[in-house]
């Protein structure tokens, strides 16, 4: 029979890493389970500034400091693929491609990941003008000329974001009405800078190193739109496949946790992207893993 | 007159100064005002282990760091006190020994400070020895020998998560039974490295250049133990007097936020040690600072 761990980490992203150095730092016994190379999202990203302390760091290197840091402080990590939880009331076991550990703790850190659009240019252009966070790229596109894909809160709070620097912001929507609240397209209707492309739906990005036009299928035509910034706000998925069902989530699967990270079943945790949260960064994740083992800790 | 402000953000702490990063990049008009030097609570520490990515940096090199990256974003800040806060409705008034400023939205980053003993030592032994953050420091005195002072839950939790990693706990308490909750009390009984010094108090701290002994007066007398580690969690108090009164907070002042850290009144939020939290770090007050400057700018 294996050990029993004090905590096992399901994800190696900023979050999972950050659990990694806390759990460490207090001598708990525990696992981290990822299934490919620590890092989570943010290795995506040529360019974040706003993780404190690092600015225009990549995201490949931000990651790396996070790995180093915990592996520093003492990270025990498997590179497996977990296939089944058992979320038994004392004892909980994480089932694997090559085995089982059990574990009086278990924290979640899978992440999320944003729908794409599946148009030529998207991947090709991702991060060199196509961007999915606009809290975290916007900032690169001061002065310049945006586009906003979607018609959710989501949509309508990077619009929000990007009236404020950009030059202008077009915002392009396959219906007739948004989706996200009266408030935020109140506070969107205050800018002048502002065009809506309603009934519209993009059809390809192009450029040359970086994306330069939309072309976007509308109502009257096909239309090609000059663009610095392509911004994607057409979903975002979490990877919480693994606990549907048997944990509380919110309409989408975000999953349910109170201020300390406790999630609806005793012992188990969520931090970062994957957990209902209104904002999702680097740091935010990092600092939801902090208050997780800290609870854990004290539970 | 003059401007009225997009935010004002009080306090340069790590919660201003990442809240001073997230408004200069979301082209937020601003201005912070802090009284002394930008840095907070987390310059008195020779060494944070714990802040994801930089590992094993001093308490000054990170503060400077935040402000570096703060400059570098483009932040305005002023050296002043402020003296008095009119929270009206659409415009808050920040007035300061030498002026007053216009704001539509105020972030208050004031921060709090631990509550000192006053015994001989404590000051001389800060960060040698003497911490009021075992969540921060404890992992430096892993296999060594703890002291914690207190009764209250900072004193349990600190006692047990010091428990998990030190050889030996005492626990100092001046009275005869424990102010914190039961679940703790129990879960520090758990372990069999704590001793308990009830009906007492600690009179002084001794050394060459570290901590050595804690001079103790229990009912029997006054004992001297050995120690590596004296970690004093007498209290908290949070540097919120300017909004007392005025926003709803917890019992000892602590304001109260929702998870987009707004406070009880519109357009008026909190980040970091001020407000009633369940950790108190450099990573999770400069998330929170993250959280709040996003709510500020979608509402």
């Amino acid at each position: 029979m294996n050990e029993i761990y004090d905590l096992i980490i399901l994800g190696g992203g900023p979050a999972g890493l950050t659990a990694s150095i806390y759990a460490s730092r207090a001598g708990l016994s525990f696992l981290l389970i990822e299934r490919a190379y620590p890092g989570g999202q943010a290795v995506y990203s040529s360019e974040i500034d706003n993780y404190p302390g690092l600015p225009g760091i990549s995201g490949t290197d931000l990651a790396d400091r996070f790995r180093k840091h915990a592996e520093l402080m003492g990270m025990q990590q498997i590179t497996d693929e977990v296939t089944y939880l058992d979320l038994g009331e004392d004892i909980k076991t994480v089932h694997t491609m090559t085995g089982e550990y059990r574990t009086r703790n278990l924290l979640i850190c899978t992440g999320a990941s944003p729908r794409r659009l599946g148009i030529p240019g998207e991947e090709e252009f991702r991060d060199k003008g196509v961007s999915y966070c606009a809290a975290c790229d916007g900032a690169f596109f001061k002065g310049r000329d945006a586009a906003v894909v979607g018609g959710g809160d989501t949509a309508l709070t990077d619009a929000i974001y990007l009236a404020g620097i950009c030059r202008t912001v077009t915002v392009i929507h396959r219906r007739g009405s948004f989706r996200g609240s009266m408030s935020l397209q109140n506070k969107l209707k205050e800018f002048t800078n502002v065009r809506y492309l309603m009934y519209s739906q993009p059809l390809a990005i192009s450029g040359r190193k970086q994306a330069e036009f939309l072309q976007v299928q509308t109502p009257d035509g096909i239309i090609t739109i000059p663009v610095d910034g392509v911004f994607i706000a057409v979903g975002i998925l979490p990877d919480s496949a693994l606990v549907r069902g048997k944990l509380d989530t919110a309409p989408g699967g975000w999953i349910l946790t109170d201020r300390h990270m406790r999630t609806s079943i005793a012992g188990v945790y969520a931090a970062g992207d994957v957990r209902e949260t209104p904002l999702r960064q680097v740091l935010t994740a990092a600092a939801d893993a902090a208050v997780a083992v800290e609870a854990i800790i004290s539970t």
